[in-house]
Order: C-alpha cells, then sequence, then structure tokens
C-alpha cells in the first residue's frame, strides 16, 4: 500500500495547542507483569458483576444506552443521599473532567491544581488552551503532612482541582480546608474523590458529598476504578448543584456510558458488603506493606488511600534504579523523572501474594 | 435535603457558547415501544459476542483498558486494508466526532456540512465555538437524488462533513464526488460511514476507504451502532493518515474504549458470516416495506441505508399527524419540526414483524 507522506500538510489544520503538547502517558501496560503502578483495586469487583454480565441480553446491545444512565444516576443518588439530577455518569471520571473542562475553559482560562497531582489535569488544560498554574503544597517535613497552599484558587482561576486523597501523595486534606477553598475562591472548586472509600473505610470524615448543597461552587467526582475493581468498565460519577448538571449535560458525548457499564455500576454499587470487605481486606494489607517498608527504612505521608508515595532510605539503591530493578523482574509501579517526585515511587497496594513478591524483591535490592 | 438557590452565581461561570446553545436531543426512548427511530439494527448481534460476555475475567474489568484498544485496531485494519496506525477507536463514533472537533476547531473557525444532515454534527460546532454553515443539498425532483453543493468547502472551511450514505435521507453520494471534494478542498473532508455497510451490502462502491492513502485531508468514520447491532456497547472506527492519528491520540480521553466493548468490537468484526447475514437481511425487509409504502403512494429518495425518509401521500394524514399517531400505537419513527423535514419522516427498518405492525398501522391512518 502507497506511503502517504511523512508529514502531511493536512497537520497545518490540527489546533497549535493540540500540536505542541505531549499526549498524557497512561501507566505502563505489560504482558504478563503484576501492575502495581496504577492504583487498581487490588482485590476483584462484586460477583454481581458477572451475573450483570451474562444476563445482557441481545437487544440492549443492539439498541442505544439511555444517554443519560437514569437508574444507574438513581441508585447513585440514593446511595449518597443526594438527588439524581445532581448527578452525572461518565465514561470514567476522566470523562467527567473533560466535561468539565470543556464547559467552563475557554482558550486562556486559568485552572489552580495544589501540586504535585494527578497528570491528567494538566494534560486537559493544554487541549482546551487553558494554562494550568501548579501552586506547591506546603510539604510540612516534620510529620510528613501535604497542606493546601494558600494561593490556590486566588486571581481569578476559574477551576481549581484537588484531588482528595491526593494522587500521588494518598494524603488526606481535611474536609475544613476544602469547604474553607470552596468558602473563598470565586471559582469552581472539583474535589476528585477517586480514593475516598479507602479513606471513609478507615473511619477518616473525608468527602465533601455531604456538603454538596452547602457551597454552589463545589463538584466532587467519584469512580468505580478504584473501590469498585471496574477501571476496565469505565465508570465515574460527577455530583454537582442541579443546574450545574443540566449544563454539563449538553456538553458530555449523547451516548457516552455504554448499557452494560451502565448495569455493572448498579450492581456494584448494590453490593455494599462486597465493597466494604474489598476496602477492610485492602487496608489490611495496606498495614502489612507499611511495616515492612518501615522495617526497610522507607519514608511516606499518612495515605489515606491504596497506594504510598515512598522514598527508598538513604543508604541503598535510588528511586530511579528500584523501579528498574523491579520492572525487570515483572514488578511495575510507578517512577517520574519530574524534579519534585523523582526521589520517590508510587507503589499500588496489591493482592497479597502481589506484594509478597514485591516486598521480597525490594528487600533483596535494599 | 436543603434546596439550593434556583440559579446559583456558578452557572455564570460556564462559557457562554454553552450557556446559549440547546443540547443534543438523541432519539426518544419509551419502554415497550417499537423503535424505528433511531436507525439501530434490526438484528441481533453476533453469538460471539454472547461468549465474549461469558469470558470477560475479573481482572479484565479490574484493571485499566489497553489505552489504545491496540488489538481492536489491528482486527480493523486487517478487516479494512489499512495499517493499524491509521485506526483510532472511540467510545462511539461520535467520540471520534468529538475528537475531530477539539482537534482541528479552535473557536470562530468554520464547518461545512451538506444540509439536511445528522443534528450532531452542529451542537459538536457549538460546543467549540465553531460556526456551522448549512449548505443545501441540491435535491432533483425528477429523480429525487440529493446531491453534494458546489460551495461545500469552499471559504476556508477547516472541517467538511458528509454522512454517506446521508442521514436523514439514505442517500448515497457517489465516491467520483467526494474524491474531488477532497482535491479541491483546502479543509479536512470527513466522511462519515455510519451506514456504508448496507450500501456495500447492495453491491454499490461506497466507501472512501480505498482511497485513505491518496487524500492526505481524507478521514473515514465507522460504527458499529448499526450494521454490526452494538449500539449499545459504544464503539467506533475512525481513519485516517497515520501522523493525523497521532495527534488525535493527544485529544482522546486515555481509557476511552472500555475493555468490554473492545472484546465484542474484536469478536463482531470476526463473524463475518453473521454481519452478511444480517445486512443481507436488512436489504430485504427494505425491500418488502419500500413495495407496502410505494403502494400507499409515499415516495422517497433511493436509499442505500437501514431507513428511508418518506413523504407520505398528499391525499391523507401529514407526516407529523402520522408520527403523533404511531406513536400513541406504540411505533416510534422519527420526525422533525425544521422546515426543510417537517413534510416527512425517517423511518428505520425493522424486525418483520415489527414491519408488519409499522405497515398495518400506516394503512389505517392513509
Amino acid at each position: 500500500m502507497a506511503q502517504i507522506p511523512e508529514s502531511p500538510p493536512t497537520l497545518a489544520l490540527i489546533r497549535p495547542e493540540i500540536r505542541s503538547m505531549r499526549g498524557y502517558t497512561p501507566g505502563e501496560q505489560i504482558s504478563g507483569a503484576i501492575k502495581l503502578n496504577t492504583n487498581e483495586c487490588a482485590f476483584g469487583p462484586s460477583p454481581e458483576v458477572r451475573k450483570v454480565l451474562a444476563s445482557v441480553a441481545d437487544d440492549s446491545l443492539r439498541l442505544y444506552p439511555d444517554p443519560v444512565s437514569r437508574r444507574l444516576r438513581e441508585t447513585a443518588a440514593a446511595r449518597h443521599g443526594v438527588a439524581p439530577d445532581q448527578v452525572l455518569a461518565g465514561n470514567g471520571s476522566d470523562d467527567c473532567l473533560t466535561i468539565l473542562y470543556r464547559a467552563f475553559l475557554a482558550p486562556g482560562d486559568v485552572v489552580h491544581v495544589p501540586w504535585p497531582t494527578y497528570g491528567l489535569y494538566e494534560t486537559l488544560a493544554s487541549l482546551q488552551g487553558a494554562r494550568l498554574a501548579r501552586i506547591p503544597y506546603r510539604q510540612n517535613q516534620a510529620d510528613a503532612r501535604w497542606e493546601l497552599p494558600d494561593a490556590l484558587g486566588e486571581g481569578g482561576a476559574k477551576l481549581i482541582l484537588v484531588a482528595n486523597p491526593n494522587n500521588p501523595s494518598a494524603t488526606l486534606t481535611p474536609i475544613d480546608g476544602l469547604r474553607r477553598l470552596c468558602e473563598r475562591a470565586p471559582g469552581m472548586v472539583v474535589v476528585d474523590e477517586a480514593y475516598v472509600d479507602f479513606a471513609l473505610g478507615a473511619g477518616l470524615a473525608a468527602s465533601m458529598l455531604p456538603f454538596l448543597d452547602v457551597h454552589p461552587n463545589l463538584v466532587v467526582l467519584r469512580t468505580f476504578s478504584k473501590s469498585y475493581s471496574l477501571a476496565g468498565a469505565r465508570l465515574g460519577l460527577l455530583f454537582a448543584a442541579a443546574p450545574l448538571v443540566e449544563e454539563l449535560n449538553k456538553v458530555k458525548d449523547s451516548y457516552n456510558v455504554n448499557v452494560i457499564t451502565q448495569a455493572l455500576g448498579i450492581a456494584a454499587l448494590e453490593d455494599r458488603a462486597h465493597h466494604a470487605q474489598v476496602i477492610r481486606q485492602t487496608l489490611e494489607q495496606r498495614a502489612r506493606v507499611e511495616a515492612a517498608l518501615a522495617e526497610m527504612g522507607f519514608t511516606w505521608p499518612a495515605s489515606a488511600a491504596n497506594f504510598l508515595l515512598v522514598t527508598p532510605p538513604a543508604r541503598g539503591l535510588a528511586a530511579e534504579a528500584i523501579y528498574v530493578a523491579l520492572k525487570q523482574r515483572g514488578l511495575l509501579v510507578r517512577w517520574w523523572s519530574s524534579p519534585e517526585l523523582t526521589d520517590k515511587l508510587r507503589i499500588t497496594i496489591g493482592k497479597p501474594e502481589d506484594n509478597d513478591r514485591l516486598l521480597a524483591a525490594i528487600k533483596t535490592l535494599i
């Protein structure tokens, strides 16, 4: 087949913001490797999910899905004590983020995030031609806390995004701090609660959902990719004031959540016992990984999630070398070359046998 | 629970383009009704699809899907005689359209479509702050043909979208006309081949895919929502020059196609016998519906798809009245109030028993 020219003139038609930006880099996927690099859940989804898969009717596949995921939103609303018209369902919470960015940001608008945080927030800003300002977390060396910077949301930022617990630090910002941010910031405050179920499972008052009706500029995001073990199915939820959700509905793709995922989400929400058990098992494994890493001299800020941002002991291999050596042994953890993270590794809490292998491998490296 | 104010001040933070636009209106969904209003396939998906659903592993659900749908793209590339890096997979072809709009259109840019066509093209332009110009089809009254207007793509349009076969007319633009458009237009020519399998099944040379390497400004879209009976699963494919696909990959959501849909798409592409049979059955039913409607005095432009854009006979009820009366009988067809379509109905070809009921109902109304 004839080859097209290497750089066809049509590339010049692409928006310059896109041409000049780098795409988002998802975590590595290596066949057969143990994945402790993308913070998925260690344990499987509800067995009810399997029954749903077996029962998907031909006509469900053949016909368009419900464009507004009504039954799923009703189930989620009942579960979280909000009204269904305060809920929007997305093709993963990445889709919810994309919808927010497209609804609020014109070229040149400003987004604030405390830094470091989830890298996608910056990619999505570039896509809109918006400018993301990284406001460094106040890192308290004494107790390893990460605190929200005072400048967050100042100077006309239209969107302020806070992952809580934060990724990659796994640290939790207290609710009071987020509520003060909502009160003083003139922009929208988006609290991405992807990992909040692990904090709630540990008995922490960690969610902003109870305050949805108090702060009209609050948006809360949840995902099914973490505590619900459904990263493969793509499902996220956005919670906001009903008039905002109505506007956001204009922006989403008409049929953004497929029929199977809508049904899986309902089944996952309804099996509360399984959900609680998965969280408990994850917290047990986290405690056990923490004990072993502490013994080897690793340090990390207190984790409220299913992962740890660890700094290796000074006497042994550096973070990058550990990452490379673990990868050679079929164990994927996350390492970034950026200066603020280069001495650290982000490690997802895995299944018991995965954690065994990880800890044994690290022991040989330290 | 406390009520938020009716119009919170945060609504003012939404981009004015979004505030002022109307959302896209998907076709009606009424429980229990026979749906002949959204051009889904009359017949079910491949039985292989059911096997795939039964075999989805817990770990597939638990872990993130392949972000670039590699195996699916390889299967599609082999099926269509292109290279895998000329293919992008989307969460429905609506997602592919969204990706194109976001990649190419800055606020103020111009999109051209021959009119009337798929309404979503205009909604997506509004979302980008772009201006869509409707260039009327040349409708030849003598032989009821719909021909591409000469002005299409002139005057600096960055994107030109042509649905082929067109929706809602079901008419086919000959390949030669589209190739001339690619040659003379300075913008990107996006040919949306959602319904092309029905034209190909009727022996027409209807697809632009064989010319992908000849026209660097050509983009071809395909969907699994029509001839593959997977509207509920959300899957679309975009075909373009590899360097363009590379740029578009930056724009798509990182994990835009879920793991189940990727697997269903592969199974659907591989069961070519089932696909051919579904198309043959649809064309048989179309011929039979056409014969009955012709006898009742309906007229329509020649259909190359799984639906008809019919004008009722002058002596009987008007299109709107027929639409309303059919809906009361549990039969959904599509009617638009816009002046260029108000005297017409779009009717999807259904299962034999659905077509029986439709034709019997229309007979009592005419």
